[in-house]
């Protein structure tokens, strides 16, 4: 019997920049050939059926005519895509234009777009690198810093998939004047999240300059986007050392997916998320977390982003408090949840603790006392 | 227009024991009651058609008698499971028998087992832990060291997958007593394929003592075990500086792996690999890098190893040259090969260069001329 040692031990550096404005193609073009992706010279364009038309075919002209070697990789726009059939569907086609270890994939369009591109780079010749070109707010907000790539599958949402850092992500806010209204509106509730639990003071900020923000006002956009990438920052990074922390992410979420699942989808995933939120400030108001006043100013702020903050008829609620509680996540009768603490702030049940066991009677208590 | 900094830079230790000996089932049960993958309590079995009876049920009792939630995922033996499909199998069977993300996935079995368990661990929950439990020669001289995995597609072996470092990877050399006679010396393959690349001495040690490493004699088995873990490991661990260099792993495998693909799996992969060997001394003959004499010896010691030196009938010669020369890594009708240099070295062609263009007439010259 021996025992023999292979020893990898090694400093890994991912770090990479976010950059926010208004038209950022030629800029990308710019840091291309100043070596962003080092030599490589063909580049996969991954994209919607939606951003295809505005974003992904000028992207790859400029590559083209930038001298490199461009491609356009489409599948067809909505969550519904976010699969491993159209994962391999993306590796095929590449396989058949000849692409292999040599080359740089270009994200172009949201948060499924970013998630799905970011995976193919992450196995695609056992991984290339790749560059997230987000055109939403919700990419902005939510896929441009953590890392995080997957795709769905039947039996889970956001499972099969692994972590892997963009050489650089670019906020391309005018684009998010393309986007219909209620995409806009959707990606408001991650911003209103990360403000209702990391920053009492961009709460307020949200409030005064809503109107503005939905009209794409250029400064305060780019004040939320910068805002949005600061706090996940935050957290990701303090949860590099204190595992766990990573969950106040979840905030909202645990009845925001839920909805969205039982909704088949046809409401977006913020919409989801703001029911959700609805949700989590009733729970904490009753866990005396929160006051009602706090909990009412939550609810207003998501209805000046004109986004839905009651259960809509169609959804059985019955059904929706049975899909929460036959999850695998539910331990011993109770499902864990996040909790707002005061506005700004969430709450940390014991040290390094942010989530609570709820039992299914007080769910459901809730969900049936919801609008 | 702002640039917000994600620093991302780390120490990461992926290092790993590689355990050589006979049967560690109970080691691996002793090393698992001491933390090996931490604190999870559910491990999935990944295993073939083959080696599900002779050692992976053990494996799975053994768990369950230890008190581990343990089930078994079994696929059909053979280099043609190594899909997306075969992956996309085994990932649905996890999340229906309730596996998320605390999980531990152990790989019994060969080559295939331990490449596709390996990339099933990498993007299941975004990565979970693996330990390898190789039963056959091949694995241990060819996946237990380097963290490479992979599925094929139809354009393209081993072209998706990830780089993904186990928990610790045993080697039991009493498995290869289970081995069909066939396979154990296909396994012999990348072992000679090692000594002739990097070790003089080692190439005369399986010379004087291929008939007893045959027999499975212990002392010899578990040398050559060793032996190839080193060498391989020595290749991977400079190549982290010297980008470049883990291409002499591919010794005699530019032609092996066109004569495996040509054969449709008739012939193993070790198979293919020694008529490849044959190849690659042939033109480093001609070339000028190796004497006749020195390559008579390692066709010499191929076929002591009952290994195939010549191109079976059923292969057409004109059509691997065909298939050799419309591959994608072919650049201006020119294929790259690495060559042996003497008796256990490589041509270093320029400075961190080892490998070389070969044109299509050399190549069918060579091949043509085989036996």
């Amino acid at each position: 019997m021996s025992v023999f040692q292979v020893a990898l031990k090694k400093v890994v550096d991912d770090s990479y920049e976010i950059e926010t404005g208004f038209h950022l193609e030629d800029k990308l073009m710019e840091d291309l050939k100043k070596g962003l992706a080092g030599n490589i010279k063909k580049y996969a364009v991954i994209t919607d059926s939606t951003v295809q038309k505005l974003y992904a075919e000028k992207i790859c002209n400029l590559l083209q005519e930038t001298g490199y070697q461009a491609n356009l990789f489409v599948f067809p726009a909505g969550e519904k895509s976010k699969t491993r059939e159209t994962k391999e569907f993306i590796e095929d086609s590449m396989l058949e234009q000849g692409y292999r270890r040599d080359c740089c994939i270009i994200a172009v369009g949201g948060g499924v777009v970013t998630d799905l591109a970011g995976f193919v780079a992450g196995t695609f010749g056992r991984g290339v690198p790749f560059i997230n070109y987000a055109t939403t707010l919700l990419a902005a907000a939510d896929a441009s810093v953590g890392g995080k790539t997957a795709v769905d599958t039947p039996l889970a949402t956001n499972l099969i998939g692994l972590f892997n850092q963009p050489q650089k992500v670019y906020i391309d806010i005018a684009a998010w004047k393309t986007l219909p209204e209620r995409q806009l509106k959707s990606g408001m509730a991650e911003t209103i999240k990360h403000a209702c639990m990391a920053d009492h003071s961009f709460f307020y900020y949200l409030k005064d300059n809503m109107e503005k923000i939905m009209k794409i006002d250029q400064a305060s956009c780019e004040y939320i986007a910068e805002m949005n990438c600061k706090i996940k920052y935050q957290v990701v990074e303090k949860d590099e050392k204190e595992s766990g922390l990573r969950e106040i992410l979840n905030l909202g979420h645990t009845v925001g997916r839920a909805i969205e699942t039982v909704s088949d989808y046809q409401l977006l995933h913020g919409e989801a998320l703001s029911i959700g939120m609805t949700a989590q400030v009733k729970l904490a108001v009753k866990l005396g977390f929160m006051t009602e006043k706090e909990a009412e100013e939550v609810i207003s702020l998501l209805q000046m982003a004109d986004l839905p903050t009651a259960i809509p008829e169609y959804i059985d609620r019955e059904e929706l408090v049975k899909k929460l509680y036959t999850d695998k996540k539910v331990r011993d009768g109770k499902l864990r949840f996040v909790l707002q603490k005061g506005i700004g702030n969430i709450v940390e049940f014991e040290e390094g603790v942010y989530a609570t066991p709820i039992a299914e009677e007080m769910a459901r208590e809730i969900i049936l006392g919801l609008p």
